[in-house]
């Protein structure tokens, strides 16, 4: 049981010295997110060994290409995979629209259920829930309308003690009920409460996805005292002027608003190509808010 | 002076075993063109250090995604490198609407000039032409219309000789157009015919890129005679039920096109991810006709 996020993209749009566009594949617990879908995620997905027919939530930040330009690929693959669950995809208006254009033309039909959910929202929304999650977007601040997402955890993550569940016989079956917090009933009748099985429980908790975006002050109120704060730091403080001009953030920035807001650790990505060497971003953003992690592909994230 | 194709994708629509969606690159002496554009193209031109600033043309063949998903984010990345030079693109009805509705999704203007060139060709017709090529388009058999290209180099590959360059210190300024036939004037007023200088000439050339399709008698004359033809092999012919349901071709149909047309070299590529060990796609083929190459990604192929 867990709640981690593995790094498909860290670069910003010109994908360069092997850093690939942004994507992020999210679980929590049992199941399985994508945000953003640059292109060659379907790509990156089997790489890194992610579970990409897991994934029934999509959500999309904005539709700079960088963001999505992969998820015609991604949604073909799934029909030639002959998928059969449907899959929501979230995004901004527009998407829908495009999305079928692009899918109309191949003159396939897709086998799966495909929703597109298109937000509009002037303050944080609650956009979706399930028995893992529920999921609020929020306003970002970017050349064209973008959209955060806060992942909000509903259920602790829970370490099963082995010795324990051997002694006292519990089936294989039982055991994602216990951590859910049932009881167990042993064949002689006994009722064990579940957390007597819990070895070690960490508290639900929260992580949020902000990219692309200039820095506001309302972003450190929507992502306050989150566990895990993925922001864009597209370039350095030396380049701040065109950071503001392209609505974007440097590292210094990104580092501001995760002390501001309180969280717990600050990840940092979508990386200029201009910049091979990374070091620098480290330096700066470590220097305003210690527990700061630059992303790495194929790396997994957890909350501390 | 040369007239090569680097092979980018060499996989049919579901990308697996590291192979990737259709692309290749192909050089004809000064020029450079696009042939069809699967996702991740753009990386994969960088991956094999193809210059892909100096492509002025594109040829899509259809529209199914594994052939074009990537021209989206091939087109924003000649926007973000400031291109300049105007771009064409060639391909099927419905190309145009599809680039523009993407493209116009980012909020971003091009500022390059794209011109997309829509095809309905129920014979052979000629497209284009430049200092180096003549290229036609032909009707393929396939689910949804899809195109061909016959590419005719228009004049012979000339290996000069540098000892002759040397000795009547010929600057080089001047090679380009030695071997574009035109003589050559000393400082002392001596005029030298270009021919003198030509070591080696290779007759100018025909290349012809048949993908996707299935076998028809037409093809045959279609690509009469061409030097080097690439022709999809999506199955071995144990698949040759599913290669006619889904129109394609299989390594076996692909040589015997090879063999009536009279080529001089096949290429086959379009694998199913359905195989990973390509041996008995070569063994099939080259019972059939012998100068058969399954294509390598990375790897360049010549006209003999």
């Amino acid at each position: 049981m867990e709640f981690k996020v593995l790094i498909l993209g860290s670069n910003s749009a010109l994908p360069a010295h092997g850093r690939h566009p942004s994507s992020q594949f999210l679980t929590v617990h049992n199941n399985h997110y994508l945000i953003d879908c640059g292109e060659g995620t379907q790509m990156q997905l089997d790489r890194f060994d992610a579970r990409k027919s897991r994934i029934n939530q999509i959500f999309i930040t904005h539709l700079h290409g960088d963001h999505y330009f992969g998820i015609f690929g991604l949604l073909t693959t799934y029909n030639l995979l002959r998928r059969s669950f449907p899959l929501q995809v979230f995004g901004p208006v527009g998407l829908s629209k495009m999305i079928s254009t692009v899918l109309d033309s191949t003159g396939n039909s897709l086998n799966y259920s495909l929703e597109v959910i298109e937000i509009e929202a002037n303050e944080p929304q609650m956009i979706f829930e399930d028995s893992e999650v529920r999921v609020l977007t929020f306003p970002l601040k970017h050349r064209i309308p973008t959209y955060g997402y806060l992942f909000e955890e509903k259920r602790p993550s829970v370490k099963l003690n082995g010795h324990l569940l051997d002694k006292y016989k519990v089936p294989l079956d039982f055991r994602e009920s216990i951590r859910a917090g049932k009881s167990f009933t042993s064949t002689d009748g006994t009722v064990f409460p579940a957390s007597i099985f819990f070895e070690k429980t960490i508290e639900a908790g929260k992580f949020a996805y902000c990219s692309d975006t200039a820095p506001f002050p309302l972003l450190e109120e929507y992502v306050q005292g989150v566990d895990l704060l993925y922001h864009e730091a597209t370039f350095l403080s030396v380049e701040k002027d065109r950071a503001e001009l392209t609505q974007h953030s440097t590292a210094a920035q990104a580092a501001m608003t995760a002390l501001r807001a309180g969280v717990g650790k600050l990840l940092i990505g979508h990386f200029s190509s201009r910049y091979k060497n990374l070091t620098p971003f480290k330096k700066e953003a470590s220097a305003i808010f210690e527990n700061t992690h630059l992303v790495e592909e194929g790396k997994d994230y957890f909350l501390d």
